[in-house]
């Protein structure tokens, strides 16, 4: 379904009762580029000047690759079918290099500097600056002796951070997907405006959100060949190098930021999660160490239970799940979000996940966001119903 | 001579005694990607797979368009002459399109996300990260009714800032060139690390720098059309924006860094300074603000007065320089820097500015950057000397 969403209609015809003033720059432009455009209906309009070009085309992340057209002009212009709300990336290719659109600011996705355009959600104010008060993000270099290096990491500071300056705050430990990096979850997820907005409203706790970057190459050892997909050996070198990320996390981070922050710094006030990769990357890790984290989410990828056959909840994570009552005394929340039009495979692994944990007792929580794939629209969504119920009295869910 | 250094060697003959080992990843590049490389020499080697294009050239900002040479595999490549150090913007023409190298990181030049390299400069660690105390760099909405507009600021605390709960620090704010946004004196200057090493030797007081996006818009009225450059016309639009900047900074930032922050909020703890057209309008800003500010820098720009006619100390500014003693008397620092690689219009410019200030007897230091051109290696340098005299006790010069 979501693929048809993209098709392109090429034809002026089929643009019908399409009135052209109702297109918009996307928010998502550099200041002042007129492309690309959004009309009310989710309708994109692209552009890319290549005057030389044989042959360009509009490549979604998560959709077709589109012929455009090209223009008396020299550009090359495409208007798509109504997308569905939220960040899409992509690129243009042109006679065979996949480039960015100089009309887009530049998003981390892929391994590269990408293009995206938001397609806003109408209605949806969760994840857009409003006038509350906000909290600030830091950027940080931490010494890591695990990768022997510096690594950069974004922190969120809650708005009453520097006036409450004897007040101690749980952490939330957040990691982006494949193929991209710390700065995901502020550029494209909006964290911080949606941390902002619960904390205004009292749906979420005052809380500190560390976002470090999730590739980490061990010391002397050779970069590990990572690319994003749910094949069993793209999830073997995701254990692998989540494992070295494992130590980074445990050895240089959380101590970091615990001696530079204000930080409830027990078990009790701490909690990861992540989306997709950093889905897998939060259960090897916080199952690992349970002495660090009481609170677990993986939004659309949910560790090494994710291959396609069914969990042992006897033997999987070291028995882990096999006494429910143990951990649920452990674990204060354990979240599992997907988005319904998501890839069927992945949907099938995480519902099928959802399913063994229920059957096997673990008490959890699930969430499917409605219409949306594999992209940020569902993890904001899940970001946003995971953060209300973090460092709360235990509920029955 | 700087455009000849960029002229790409494409034969193989002429790279003689140049092994292929001594080629480097790019420390400007994303995770991972193996080009551009540079050697030790400051050879750049560019690469773009672009298996159907007619054409692919190398387009450095300040340099000229260089053919690359298309190779088996699909990919296209050149290895340029050794460039000076420094961080060179530059994009790939492929059939007529100018885009970003997927192997580059995104910096904002040119009014888009652009890639760039960075050649070191052999022994210079002074804007490199190094194991001492850091500051962090935080990133800010501030609300401004000049605009009508959230806008967005990062802002650099020295790294004493939250240990030392009761101290108030001065302010430097820090402006951006043509093209470029808030993210620029960060990402491509190093002003974080340039400032946390200074503060650590004692050559620097702790301070908080500022930088904002230097275009805006007045509330209810049209984008202005500014362009990077030193014709008449541009220096107009330039003022004509720095107005609306000038209200944004003096009735929106400047409040909200001062209720925000812990500064000293008098015009003796208030610098500003800027590149190019931060330079411009640095100039403009505080000089119609005396009251505001008491330090001044322009790198490689410095205001209206960079027409092509000899300043008139009299009149320009409202015949701020028609009293030395009295402008002695409320500025404490005026700065002038430029690279003496720099386009021969602007340099000519500024050693006027710097000659007819000197023949008025306005007190002022003059540095011009050895071999380095109108990039962020200049200004890197001068942000180094100028940090350094700032909010200190008046010196001779």
């Amino acid at each position: 379904m979501k693929r048809i969403l993209l098709v392109a209609m090429l034809t002026a015809g089929v643009c019908f009762a399409q009135q052209p003033g109702e297109f918009k720059p996307a928010e998502t432009n550099v200041w002042g580029a007129e492309y690309p455009r959004v009309d009310p209906a989710g309708r994109a309009q692209l552009r890319i000047k290549a005057p030389d070009a044989l042959k360009v085309k509009l490549n979604f992340w998560s959709g077709p690759k589109v012929d455009m057209e090209k223009q008396a002009d020299g550009s090359w212009t495409v208007t798509t079918a109504p997308l569905v709300p939220g960040l899409h990336y992509y690129v243009f290719n042109i006679d065979g290099a996949d480039v960015s659109d100089p009309g887009s600011r530049a998003y981390f996705g892929g391994n590269r500097y990408a293009s995206a355009i938001e397609i806003p959600e109408p209605g949806s104010t969760y994840y857009s600056i409003q006038d509350v008060p906000q909290g600030q993000v830091r950027e940080v270099w931490y010494e890591s002796k695990v990768t022997g290096s510096w690594r950069h990491a974004l922190v969120y500071l809650p708005p009453d951070y520097e006036a409450n300056t004897k007040t101690r705050y749980p952490v939330l430990y957040l990691q982006h997907g494949g193929g991209e990096d710390e700065t995901g979850w502020i550029r494209q997820g909006r964290a911080n405006f949606i941390l902002d907005n619960l904390i205004a409203a009292k749906r979420a706790k005052p809380m500190i959100v560390v976002m470090a970057y999730g590739y980490a190459q061990r010391a002397g050892q050779p970069l590990p060949n990572v690319t994003p997909g749910v094949s069993a050996e793209a999830a073997r070198a995701r254990e692998q190098m989540a494992k070295t990320f494992e130590d980074d996390v445990t050895q240089a981070l959380i101590p970091f930021v615990d001696r530079t922050y204000r930080t409830l710094s027990d078990r009790e006030h701490r909690a990861m999660a992540g989306l997709s990769m950093g889905g897998f990357q939060t259960f090897q890790i916080t199952l690992n160490h349970l002495d660090l984290f009481s609170h677990i989410g993986g939004f659309s990828g949910a560790g090494g239970l994710l291959e396609d056959r069914k969990p042992d909840l006897k033997t999987d994570y070291n028995g882990v799940f096999a006494d429910p009552a143990a951990f649920a005394k452990k674990v204060r929340l354990l979240y599992l979000g997907v988005g319904t039009a998501e890839p069927e495979r992945l949907l099938t692994r995480i519902r099928g996940l959802h399913s063994a944990l229920k059957e096997g007792g673990i008490e959890h929580v699930y969430w499917e966001s409605p219409g949306t794939d594999h992209e940020w629209q569902t993890w904001r969504r899940n970001l946003q119903d995971f953060a209300g119920r973090l460092f709360r009295p235990r509920s029955s869910n």
